[in-house]
């Protein structure tokens, strides 16, 4: 099938041009496994984590004061190691200052630049002036500028310099940082809110399960804390993508399906056009990107995007003239994604000074996250995941052997009801629906305080972004109650706090 | 004053050969602070937690299986170190098994032989039966067979090698050997119930706070872990022991108060006299033992001991005919102590083979203690802590340098109250304030689920010990109380179960 009128080798060279030139980030490396790799589980976001210049300037400025912190490399040893310096960016503009105890808001720094979520998470910089909040935006250790051994270089080096690259190191930086920024301000007594998106609210969710003492809540947006072992199918991700395309139109969810193979035969046609692996990583990286994003109003999060990108793109895809081949609509579809990206930077490539990348690390290591693609609901090629060729690559490209088992010994995981139900409280976990990444996360309430907030129509992490005219009224009502149940656990605090004193 | 009578150099000389050949253990190391040594806070029990022969023939045997499972070295990190064996003694004699649920109750073993935390724990050995529970003893890392780097000898061999005995790295051994246990009976669904005494308390109740997925509670007894920063003044300690003896005679604590300067005295009039450091800080270390131990009925716990042992001192210390020097006076008293040990082995120095030893590197990293001995309160030496010579001291003998503020970071303690209200369930801090450690220990409840049992009459860990014909009636309630708390948890998990399964 679609054979008569398959796009000419110009028109993929082209497009594979184009694709090299513009994001050259996301087929670097294979991105997800159906297609040749099992190692890669589909990315979060981080991966473009580096401001892009022409973005950048469309996005708020919000104001900050860069400093730095010394940290130990490993907190849970005596092992005599170089500290590291930290990057945090902080503002006390509308704090309301230690003896009016005036809260922190701390956003839990992901896998990337923390300048680059600091200017994406507009809603903690709109709300902390109500809240006379102090903002604290901490860098992840081994990204950014935020180098243990002086440089990306050398902390990229090998897996001895990357061993301290976890999460639970990274939880423990937090900790620390912020015990000593309130002993600086005698600010001990101000309570603490984290927040964090994606792995970064992974990060808020399980800080405020670990560090109860440290801060008083969390909102963790589209943190797939299940996304481990068993405890969701392996399927879940790559099903939940197909299903944003085929609630557009089954007809475009059938296109795509089907383009696995035309673009399989293309190579057989072809020879010389070796690019076809990458060809298919890149557009299965693209529908991963378009689910995630797939926001109700047109954004500028990675790269500038129509609102509903995932309709545009099946628009496209089913709109082109009868006879129009499958391939040439699959490059119709997503001319609606990478059009829109010819101006971004080569963004990526000089953080991975050794072809080492940080998450691929942390996804060899603790973060190993089980992806199928099943044979019906998927649109992609069907892949069973594959533990033993994902370790071995893993072997291959770190010289490191994964602990699939350890995140949910560390944090939990299974069988969260009945373990949370009476542990822990102040959690709000959102998910929007259409991310991919909601498959993983928490969807119901696990008791009175940890609490689920879900949209049907919302993208990855949405309610962090900030505010727009064009906001729905479920996005406004979603941030509304968020805030008001922030407000409840300061609330809360404060009434314990004159309790006891008053005791 | 009570220059006349000075025991005789040659008792004097005799006392110390007694101690030397008896409880060297004791001596071997400045072990609390007044005297000339900044560095000791005083010990827990597990300095002697090497089963004495002849005591061992008293304890009751439980019937128990020896097993050992691999560990990594450090949970926290991908750095390639040589795992180690981590030795368990298990019993599912009386285990209900996977299918109806049947608890697993898990001893969190502390700073010693795990056998012979075992045979002192009586109180788990004999409600399992009755709860139908399996019984795990794991013991601590770097302590008994538990060697990192295959020996005692390497393990302790200097700071690189003993970097990864930490608390938080026995609790993540826990966790795993947990975990595998679970995996491999099919027990996955089973509670697990934590017990721990003294610095195992403190492990039992931090383990319940950050793995309340693994654990559905804890019952942790004497445990100080509010012992750390300025959380409580640091003279609690030495004040209780003190008062403990005050509360039995005035007389006796006035005695043993001015002892000090007559110890410094005879130093001057016999120069040959090396030991008399020692002796006062053996003398310190056996009152504050005696504080500990000062059980309402005689018991055998390190060491045969009459009931109320302060009591019976005292009563030699006042007793003495009139005339009797102070030393001499004081000499009779701790006779009731050291008469009961002559038969006890030199039981600790081989665990000890670089003069190092492993609580006393815990003490010099993480397990800082502030202790002071105030000046009116306090039968004891006046000493302010003195951190930068506590400093000095741990680098000299370690070569590390104490991290006095982590323990808090890592696991909480200050404003206990506010962070555990709505925070964390089913821990029980059990405590005797007659034990010295109660000082900085959980009092009050913390909510409905984190609660305090206070006993008048209590030492240390008294609870956890098998039940005897000579228990006093606040005892068996005690226990009583404890039990039925524990059941209530596990009766409250079961219904969660089902509920969950329910729905």
């Amino acid at each position: 099938m679609a054979t008569k009128s398959e796009p000419s080798i110009l028109m993929l060279s082209l497009l594979i041009v184009v694709i090299f030139s513009s994001l050259p980030s996301l087929a670097s490396r294979p991105s997800t496994p159906p297609s040749s790799s099992s190692k890669w589980a589909p990315r979060f976001l981080g991966r473009f984590a580096k401001p892009p210049k022409q973005n950048q300037q469309h996005q708020a400025q919000y104001r900050y004061e860069t400093r730095y912190f010394s940290q130990r490399l490993d907190h849970f040893s005596f092992s005599d190691l170089p500290s590291f310096q930290q990057r945090y960016l902080i503002s006390t503009e509308h704090w309301l200052g230690p003896e009016r105890l005036g809260p922190i808001f701390f956003y839990c720094g992901n896998e990337g630049d923390i300048e680059w979520f600091a200017a994406n998470t507009g809603f903690v910089w709109e709300i902390a002036p109500r809240f006379g909040a102090m903002v604290v935006f901490p860098e992840h250790r081994y990204y950014g500028e935020s180098m243990p051994y002086a440089s990306a270089n050398e902390a990229y080096k090998n897996a001895t310099t990357l061993a301290f690259l976890t999460a639970e190191q990274a939880l423990a930086d937090f900790s620390v940082l912020i015990r000593e920024l309130k002993r600086n301000l005698s600010a001990e007594a101000c309570p603490v809110v984290l927040f964090g998106g994606s792995y970064g609210g992974m990060l808020a969710a399980w800080m405020r399960l670990k560090y109860p003492h440290i801060a008083i809540g969390a909102l963790s947006s589209s943190a797939p804390i299940l996304q481990f072992e068993d405890i969701v199918p392996p399927e879940t991700f790559y099903d939940i993508v197909s299903g944003a395309f085929k609630r557009e139109s089954t007809s475009c969810f059938d296109t795509i399906k089907e383009s696995w193979d035309v673009l399989k035969s293309e190579e057989t046609v072809d020879r010389t056009l070796k690019k076809t692996e990458d060809l298919s990583e890149w557009l299965e990286s693209a529908y991963n990107f378009l689910a995630m994003v797939n926001y109700p109003y047109s954004a500028n999060f990675m790269m500038p995007l129509p609102g509903h990108p995932i309709r545009e793109v099946c628009k496209k895809i089913d709109g082109s003239p009868e006879g129009t081949g499958t391939l040439e609509r699959i490059f119709e579809g997503v001319s609606v994604y990478y059009n829109y990206t010819g101006g971004v930077d080569c963004f990526q490539l000089d953080d991975d000074p050794h072809g080492m990348d940080g998450w691929n690390w942390q996804a060899c290591t603790e973060m190993v996250m089980p992806m199928s693609s099943s044979r019906d609901a998927s649109m992609f090629p069907t892949y069973d995941y594959n533990y033993s060729s994902f370790q071995e690559e893993c072997w291959k490209d770190f010289r490191v052997k994964p602990r699939p088992r350890w995140i949910t010994v560390e944090f939990g995981g299974h069988d969260i009801k009945t373990s949370l139900k009476k542990f822990g409280s102040n959690i709000i976990f959102s998910n929007g629906l259409l991310d991919p990444w909601s498959g993983g996360s928490v969807l119901q309430n696990l008791s009175e305080t940890i609490v689920a907030l879900v949209t049907e129509e919302g993208a990855h992490h949405i309610d962090l972004r900030a505010s727009s005219s064009e906001d729905p009224d479920w996005l406004l009502e979603q941030r509304a109650i968020e805030i008001k149940l922030i407000e409840s656990w300061i609330h809360n605090y404060y009434q314990e706090k004159k309790a006891i004193s008053n005791m």
